[in-house]
């Protein structure tokens, strides 16, 4: 007797943890250290130092009343402007406290916004590839995605693509950039074109059509890659941000909405955002945890170490024989499978002991993703498991 | 471009925010110290020391990677089964770890298990008077709310008026005991009817009627009064709990979900509030604060403190005129307002500084809700004004 929507998602399990969990069986037998698990984007860095001692300094010295009691449904008003002045100061924004509504997480911050803005039969537009939780966090709102098709040689969006999708029924659309899984930055002539059709759209339709930019990875970036923040080329945009990734705190739940001063109705959104995080049982991101990221926002996020992750794996691969696009944001790289059926692709790899997820499960086929947000020690015992891997499909390595 | 219900949603406005609010912008007038404030239920005392001590001990000397990395959807497993021997303990419930999913408060809890099982249209029966917010929980999914009728004389369950209440569109029962707003813990007695009932139902419609049992005020009873843990009474009950109250942990988000061994399809149960938990995008009840709360299992709620505010409270406006059933648990007083209109009546208390919360919204017209997770100061010098707001409606004294 479950909903109906929950026995589709019992049907259909997530490719990302049916890896991980086959990974987890097989370390059983062959020993953890003896799995290359490609899967999960999980952070391989800890908190930083700051974060620990800032931590203990509240629950030492704060009144647990203010500290652990219920915050404002947006979050504390000093978190909220430290982080618009923060933002001010790095993408020349105009925000303060009333910019800025605190969630639980990105994934909090996406499911938030679309509480506020989205109704039945209401079309969601996102970019292949794309992290496949979108399709739920859509379908929790009875509302529907369409999806422009990937540009496979670039992974910049299909704009003639994304044109022709938009329709009287599109509510909003989707980036995510770096992109998960293929890496991919969009640049700011892109960031740009997307606004400059946005606009056009509204006009045509005479709605505003909103755009969601969802940014965990926006400071892992390589090779000088810029991020573009989107609330300055494009009035109504969220901004859906998580420390998750910068300050490698995933598990304990902590992001934001962000959204400028020119957003059309922006004070009744503002409102209607703090509404939505009370109504769908957030009621207020996690108290401590606030304070605590206020503490951080100075702290910088552990590049080098994925930085130089990248560069091992990306130059193992091409060195196989393996084809791909050096990402150059987040920590994933999108591999080129040998042969069509990435999903069979996938499976063979399994043999050599590598986990990877399939392109297929980000509605990109001919693809897999592969993580390294795992230790470097473990990137570079993997590459002769993938020279096998790429010698098993016939491929010429390189060196 | 707000979302249908998100504009009604800022229409109806909340009552307990609004009269809260007002209460602020008296205090900037005639000092906060002025304003007697009977409108949220924010707990009034600290965390325990425990709790503290748990944090710093935790952030020193465990792994930043375990620690504030993403648990399983569910939890921790260590958290879990702590949890589920703890009520075993408390309540000889037979719970393993399979039995917990950890939530981000009770608010979370509902709405996990509202994503598991309610399809548009399905009905949720409530008890009036209810907690409001119930509301916009059964909204977020589309289903529809049904309302049992109160009982104004005890506020235990109407239980003819539920029997016929309940249709084969009924897919749930919500039972809140202690009850907000009313403090009526509803009875061994009671709840065996409720489950006897509830079998009839399932047995006639031949399917799955569940009880939801809203719990974060479990622990706070007084004259002796007892908690009646539902899933010993009727398996298909999903116990939603909440350390906000009982830790005074509000703003940190932390509760779960527990259900029995016997209920329909356990197994599949689990895994549809995983997958629920991670869909609405809770993903995890933060992770940190999951391991704080598991060294706090023995902890006491400070009891004490409210009890004594009860007794002041209660004798207060029972001698100043005032009629009302005495609450046996939660934190509130659920008074009757001496005229039919309690709008009108809570309107007149604010001439008094004193800020209440109409019955009405919590579908129960004619009484008004107290709080008394004050301070104990606060109490003793708000009688005087309740004593006032008795002669303003003419009500003969007691002492």
């Amino acid at each position: 007797m479950l909903s109906k929507q929950m026995e589709k998602n019992l049907q259909n399990r997530s490719a990302i943890r049916e890896v991980f969990e086959y990974g987890i069986e097989l370390g059983k037998k062959i020993g953890p250290e003896n799995v290359f698990d490609f899967s999960l984007g999980n952070p391989a860095t800890p908190a930083p130092e700051k974060f620990k001692e800032a931590v203990v300094d509240l629950v030492q010295n704060e009144d647990s009343m203010l500290l652990n009691g219920y915050t404002d449904n947006s979050g504390y008003q000093d978190v909220r402007q430290a982080i618009a002045e923060d933002l001010n100061k790095r993408y020349g924004t105009d925000m303060d406290f009333h910019n800025i509504v605190m969630s639980v997480g990105a994934a909090g911050a996406l499911n938030t916004v679309f509480k506020a803005i989205l109704d039945i039969d209401d079309e969601v537009i996102f970019f292949a590839p794309y992290f496949s939780e979108y399709v739920n966090y859509v379908s929790n709102f009875y509302a529907k995605h369409v999806v422009v098709r990937p540009n496979t040689e670039t992974f910049q969006p299909d704009l003639a693509d994304f044109e022709a999708k938009i329709s009287e029924k599109t509510k909003a659309v989707i980036i995510n950039s770096p992109n998960n899984p293929s890496g991919t930055v969009y640049s700011e002539e892109t960031i740009q074109a997307i606004a400059e059709i946005l606009n056009r759209k509204q006009k045509e339709y005479n709605k505003e059509i909103y755009l969601i930019s969802d940014e965990p990875y926006r400071e892992l970036l390589y090779d000088g890659a810029k991020h573009t923040f989107v609330t300055n080329y494009y009035d109504n945009t969220f901004v859906c941000y998580s420390y998750s990734k910068s300050l490698s705190l995933p598990g304990e739940r902590i992001g934001y909405v962000a959204f400028s001063k020119k957003m059309a109705e922006a004070g009744r959104m503002e409102v209607a955002l703090k509404i939505a995080t009370r109504v769908l049982g957030f009621v207020n991101a996690p108290s401590l945890i606030q304070k605590a990221v206020k503490a951080c926002l100075e702290e910088s996020t552990p590049l080098d170490y994925y930085a130089a992750n990248r560069e091992i794996l990306y130059n193992g691969l091409l060195n196989a024989g393996f084809e791909c696009v050096k990402p150059q944001g987040a920590f994933y790289i999108f591999l080129k499978s040998p042969i069509a059926d990435d999903i069979a692709f996938c499976e063979k790899a399994k043999e050599f002991n590598l986990m990877l997820v399939h392109g297929t499960s980000f509605e990109c086929p001919g693809f897999c993703r592969l993580t390294y947000c795992i230790s470097k020690e473990k990137i570079e015992r993997s590459i002769p498991q993938f020279e096998k891997l790429a010698q098993a499909f016939g491929l010429t390595p390189k060196k």
